[in-house]
């Protein structure tokens, strides 16, 4: 018999303040098929978002208005948002990265975008070709626009506890940075942890420097990537500090291509099972993720690195 | 420039009740190498064991005393014990399972024994052929020669927190057991998540029950399996509850033949970039371990599961 049918994970609540409910921010169809080698046939996105949306999860980031000839595996956004089978309760945010791909995105009638921006300077610079003040310069008419359209914006931040050039990044920078983005209208901001480096005391320390600003936790959401192994442990840290939505990738899909390995985002399933261990809400339920990542690594023609999805998969 | 190179993990301690220092009890020589398919050479495992003890690594599980019939990879016991570079402040504890084990390992010259027990019935019948109280009986004049001979015994205890069998097991069971093997004499026991499935709140709830039944966190060593992702959380939670002895296996070798996949074992690796991010002294250098990992990885002719070892050895 299997460990799930013997009903485990067991439900046991941790004695110390974690929030009763976390939000999944699922990113896997946007951030983990942007890094694959080969395309992927729309049909196979949007059956892939479609089984996690039946999974449970309520936050779906779809897809990316990048431009093309950066992303071509996204280059049928519009193709894929016209086909999308919206269901009620479901949120299906896309990436916009300037206001061409405001005007793609707007087009496509999106209600939720997201724009990507760097911490530091120097990742600014290899991975937009900028200085930080020119991604403010870029982002300001995008999310001033996006918000006199009525859409919510998020914030996502790269490189927020260590940089590939820099090594450690200051919690005072990030804020600084963070402050900004809020301050031009995002609603929240997803701190990354884009090479995997961060460790426990790093978060709690980063989180306490937001909330010492004034700056509530629910501004604030969690991306942590397991190229160390700490993604989980670093999401334990954020919640304790009370922290309350967490992105994660479907089967582990996904990665950085400045990181040191492969190993990429902190899997949704690995997620799922701390997450109902602690008897934390949802909303997801794990057998069916397990179900849709478990097709989805069949569809890529290799395992998923979710140990979740290995074990019961497998 | 590699994370290495730029000074990461940075060292920011964690704000609330973490030990200062961890013992870090390697198992990979016995636990990791007896579940090979081919055996590896005895040379291979002496220089093995003697790069994790250049890398400042002080508890090495080096082999087990089981009949060769029941594990072939470790028949080798006698010769390796014979040709080990024993290193000043270094322990090279070793398993015996029975007896005739004890004789084998008293003639060899060890100092530190294990025995391995089940924490439930079910696994005792499945894994010995056994009940609890058999278990016991077998133990008994191991344990009581053991000491009678001047020797440290540690108990490792498996399916403590759940059984492939039993499903969720009481932590009062648990302690149950646990205490019988410290009236015994045993110094400390391991609690060992065989299959993996613990979560973080099912840690805090088993330690708990052990000091309320007036056993202290010095008697307790935890032994995570990562097959659902758990491991390092888990292992943080044990250390916020004072628990200060880890067992993980250098590259991540091992597993458990009764878990679902083959993720095994906590690796050392990834331990020590949490331990050393979150400036718990251990002793060991990171590089060193990731090198002598990458070493081993090579003889077995197949990549470490550790993330550490494959983003720094890449």
């Amino acid at each position: 018999m299997g460990t799930r049918e013997l009903g485990l994970p067991e439900r046991v609540p941790a004695t110390d303040g974690l929030p009763e409910r976390v939000t999944i921010w699922e990113v896997g169809p946007r951030d983990g098929l942007q890094n694959e080698k080969s395309t992927v046939p729309v049909t196979v996105k949007l059956e892939f978002l479609d089984r996690l949306a039946a999974a449970g999860l309520t936050t779906l980031e779809a897809t990316s208005f990048v431009h093309p000839k950066w992303v071509p595996q996204l280059a049928d956004a519009e193709e894929l948002l016209a086909g999308l089978n919206r269901r009620d309760g479901v949120r299906y945010p896309v990436l916009v990265p300037n206001e061409r791909g405001l005007d793609r995105a707007l087009a496509a009638g999106v209600s939720h975008i997201a724009v990507f921006g760097s911490a530091t300077e120097t990742f600014a610079k290899r991975n937009l070709n900028s200085s930080l003040d020119d991604q403010f310069a870029m982002f300001e008419p995008v999310v001033t626009r996006a918000r006199a359209e009525g859409l919510d914006v998020r914030g996502y931040l790269s490189m927020c506890f260590g940089d590939p050039w820099e090594g450690p990044v200051s919690p005072e920078q990030v804020v600084r940075v963070g402050k900004r983005l809020l301050e031009l209208g995002c609603s929240q901001l997803s701190l990354g942890d884009t090479i995997g480096v961060a460790t426990a005391g790093q978060v709690e320390r980063l989180v306490d420097t937001f909330t010492g600003q004034g700056i509530g936790v629910d501004a604030l959401a969690v991306h942590f990537h397991d190229t160390y192994g700490q993604a989980l442990t670093n999401t334990l840290a954020a919640l304790r500090r009370g922290v309350s939505t967490v992105d994660s990738s479907a089967g582990g899909l996904g990665g950085c291509p400045y990181a040191e390995s492969a190993t990429g985002n902190l899997a949704t399933e690995d997620l799922v099972w701390f997450l109902d261990g602690l008897g934390i809400e949802h909303g997801a339920d794990l057998d069916a993720l397990v179900s849709a990542s478990a097709w989805m690594a069949e569809r890529l023609g290799r395992p998923s690195p979710s140990r979740v999805v290995r074990a019961l998969a497998g």
